[in-house]
């Protein structure tokens, strides 16, 4: 009765963080889990519930492993003492196994031709339970068996709040991981009907399933994958499956529990095991991360790794520190400067003006992350021989092309550079540093620096730094800039340049 | 001696752990730390050690307080027990304070006039003892002074082994924290003086010059900033100045620390306080990160006061997690899709062929922070109704063009939507899987999807899920997409399609 008790406090607690959580507007929060985080969480939860069912499928007695590796610690007692397994248990699971999954298979294959799906779960239960009762395999063979159901809903009671304090890890790790599972499968719901998942609402909706749900002593619950896909599979498509559902499990509740006394144990651990099935076959996810992105594939790997070394909770926040760090890593190496092809009128003018004027345009927001990387990226246009011809007929954009606008092989150093900044979609103090440091230091060496296309707040914050608009510094596109060397150029022996500088 | 045994202790390992990190190539991970996080950092820890240097200048009796907020109980203990300040030792620390201030700005003012700086704290620092010794003012006034100082260099022994695994924390913490200062200045040495920094060089100099003198029971070292700046102002220009005063500090070693023994600790403590003065005077900083970004000023004032309610270490900490947090928060919230300019060229084509022809241009890496939101601008893109015409002349670029080739106002669903996928630097598994969605999604509804400039790595992952090249989807630029709709609407009779798509 005390770990009902504890179980209740859990999901009271669980349910009422949910709501905060909800009240917070955290359910957005959600953009930080990455397919593959949830995938290997769920699948390492998995392998932790079939390892605790392992000894009812064995019919072996296991001490209570906690703590880090407590999964690996469990197997290695097993393995040591396998002779301790009772043999009709052991045969018993496996025909169960074998039973369930064939049929569940052959429900899945021929749904399309028998309209009915066979309820192989309950009718196993059924078929077991009469069996071990008839052939009193309790007390011949030695098999476990559930024991006393209390049958009905019991009286509604406030769950022990003293210990409340003491289960609040617990808690919050339940209410994480429970709304992360909860939230990918509405997710998957809404993309096969395609409608629109409001993550605050579904916070609320499992807070208060959490919340009223304890005061009858029920345990944590979430979204289930497995009943979820059942249902998908059995063609329902609105939430009124959910209600006969709901119907049919009361009416097990109030009329078949008290038969469940002569249930085995094992047929129960193959049941659970089987309908994680879904679950664990996510390795099978291991294949096209491999394919399509390696880094997701060291992801799943290690947050699966994380998670069966320790727990569910402790797997998920490690899966989502560690994609955001190597998404973060990954930032940081990514080129700054992008692709440029210019625009046919402007190379006509290019080469009309000058030959020696570079051309680059960031196609990154530029913070701290990437902003030592721009100013070498920019060096190295700045100092790269340009010894690219214009293959117009070249199908595919030459490598060599990117980011230079100019055909010319020049070894002398640039007279102007030109910046087009309307990929710097934001910009930190750093990414402003750089900008600034390469405004500062070219025209020492003779090359000018023009901007182009500048956001108005990049604009404020270099005038911040010294750099006003009388610099004709500022031009609203890459042709203006042009023409503005154009212009000085032409006028090159008044002092004055033209004022064609714009903003 | 068992305290300057610990601090040895500290010391070796330090410089271990900064070795261990020069040969595991780690210096590189300085890209990690933002100009904020370490201006906020080093400004806490000076006023952790002004802190500490109070209690000297009020020639008060405080206790030891550690642990989290310490700072604040020093202050109030101050507060509470300022009656017991001894007024004489005040006096003369405020007198110093006032000193080295007035005689250091006038040294950096004049300096370009009188080619000589006065050396005030050394000055200070005999005076100060002179005066001491001459008036007594240990018995007379009680004031605390240096005491007795071992002269010369000890004799090289081990520093105490045994408790090296009690100092890991401390001596972790160090080593990243003043490998994060050192590595600050060695960075502005590099931009005044136009040199390349080799970060793990840098670290190999540090781990040697920790572990090495460890052994002849050094504390714990890095650069140090003051002195640094005191460097540049007298005009040093190679490691030669470091040389000559390190030759200097010895002679005062060996033969001006005995007379050392009537210091005031008041004059002491002043002398520390104001060459703490330009790491202090960083909170200037804060008005510049106020102009420029914001989101660096919430950096700064949080990293510093993380740091000065715990220590340098957790502060460091933080201000690298929270600004690595904030960044990727800020790049999930940026826009995904470029503005996009159409040539001319295209332009005309694009009018002779489809009105109703989109074309968006992916301007970020897409992965699983900023897919969904690829998703959605992508779909208000296609959903949005043209109502921009062609405003050739106006000089800024209207927002509403942004992202939208097409200027007729139509209210039909596009026919086919150009995804100029140039910009996408890289992608992850979900970022895939947001442009396969999109390439299955819209064809249902009648819209044609051609991608343009995919990189090869994206081709793949997109060819595992099932587009291969015989999808016609793959182009080599807009343009070459829109020949391809302009071919296929002029065959429209013919079941296939010209085959112009290549890749």
């Amino acid at each position: 009765m005390q770990r009902i008790g504890v179980a209740a406090a859990v999901t009271l607690l669980g349910g009422i963080v949910q709501l905060s959580m909800c009240f917070l507007r955290l359910g957005s929060a959600t953009f930080l889990l990455s397919e593959p985080v949830v995938s290997s969480m769920t699948t390492g939860a998995a392998t932790h519930v079939v390892t605790s069912q392992i000894k009812y499928f064995l019919g072996m007695k296991v001490p209570y492993f906690s703590g880090p590796l407590g999964m690996f610690y469990i197997y290695h007692y097993i393995l040591v003492n396998i002779r301790s397994a009772q043999v009709v248990t052991t045969l018993i699971s496996i025909f169960a196994v074998i039973i369930l999954i064939v049929v569940k298979e052959c429900n899945e294959h021929f749904r399309s031709k028998i309209r009915i799906v066979i309820p192989i779960d309950l009718l196993l239960i059924i078929v077991s339970s009469l069996a071990c009762y008839f052939a009193d395999m309790e007390t011949v063979f030695g098999i476990d068996v559930v024991g006393p159901v209390p049958k009905g809903i019991p009286f509604p009671q406030v769950p022990p709040t003293n210990i409340l304090l003491d289960v609040a890890v617990e808690a919050i790790s339940f209410a994480v991981v429970g709304y992360t599972v909860s939230i990918y499968l509405a997710y998957n719901s809404a993309k096969k009907f395609t409608y629109h998942v409001d993550e605050n609402q579904e916070l609320l909706a499992h807070g208060l399933s959490n919340v009223l749900p304890s005061f009858l002593f029920c345990i944590p619950n979430a979204a289930a994958p497995a009943r979820t896909f059942l249902l998908y599979s059995n063609g329902s498509k609105t939430q009124v499956a959910c209600l006969i559902s709901a119907i049919m499990v009361l009416l097990v509740i109030y009329f078949i529990v008290p038969y469940l006394y002569w249930l085995p144990m094992c047929v129960l651990a193959s049941v659970i095991v089987v309908a994680l099935k879904g679950m664990l076959i996510q390795f099978r996810d291991l294949k096209k991360y491999w394919n399509v992105d390696k880094h997701d594939w060291v992801i799943w790997v290690s947050t699966y790794s994380v998670t069966i070394c320790f727990a569910a909770n402790i797997g998920l926040l490690f899966g989502v520190v560690f994609s955001m760090a190597l998404g973060l890593v990954r930032l940081a190496r990514t080129r700054t400067l992008n692709v440029t092809r210019v625009d046919e009128g402007d190379k006509d003018m290019h080469s009309e003006i000058q030959s020696n004027v570079k051309c680059v345009c960031v196609g990154m927001p530029l913070f701290f992350f990437n902003a030592k990387k721009f100013l070498e990226e920019t060096n190295s246009k700045l100092n790269a021989r340009n010894s690219i011809p214009e293959h117009k007929s070249n199908p595919l954009l030459s490598p060599a092309t990117i980011g230079t606008c100019n055909g010319d092989a020049s070894t002398e150093t640039a007279s102007a550079l030109i910046i087009d900044c309307v990929g710097i979609t934001f910009f930190d103090y750093t990414g402003a540093a750089a900008i600034a440091q390469i405004c500062l230091e070219l025209p020492k060496n003779g090359t000018d620096v023009l901007l182009a296309r500048c956001d108005v707040s990049l604009v404020k914050a270099l005038q911040y730094r010294g750099f006003g608009i009388k610099h004709q510094l500022y031009f609203d596109s890459v042709k203006s800039a042009l023409v503005h060397l154009q212009s000085k150029q032409s006028s090159s022996t008044n002092l004055e340049a033209a004022d064609t500088s714009d903003l």
